[in-house]
């Protein structure tokens, strides 16, 4: 079995308001000198079998297209386990 | 600089339908053997100076009442440099 792990974020120049929001509230509930707060999607998938080859591949394409929006998000893919 | 990640997630007994609408997605677009998917959400939150004390203690606080609902949701938080 694969747990396949792919982090969404918002491309950086991309205007983040809910990350925005939430740095707003940690100062306001006593959290100081918050910098920055960028918030994303985590996708944890479990895969039957082993992730390698052709299937690494298509996995790849599919975070890319299907998961996050090239246009304004990137995307990290680590396998664990 | 210390740079917070906190994963908010469903509960393992909470219905997940967004990541169940993912699963049926990368099925149909030909990655086979999903046999699970969650969606959550992932913050990556930058502090001037370091995170220790109380300080690393109102972190963990926000991290379970602001960033998470602790009803249906889980979280781990890790500081990252």
């Amino acid at each position: 079995m694969a747990r396949v792990v792919v982090d969404v974020f918002l491309k950086p120049e991309i205007l983040d308001p809910q990350g925005r929001a939430v740095q707003g509230a940690l100062g306001r509930l006593g959290m100081e000198g918050v910098r920055d707060v960028r918030q994303g999607k985590q996708f944890v998938i479990d895969l039957e079998g082993d992730l390698a080859g052709d299937r690494a591949k298509l996995m790849e394409k599919l975070a890319g297209e299907l998961l996050s929006n090239p246009v304004i998000e990137d995307f990290t893919m680590r396998v664990e386990a």
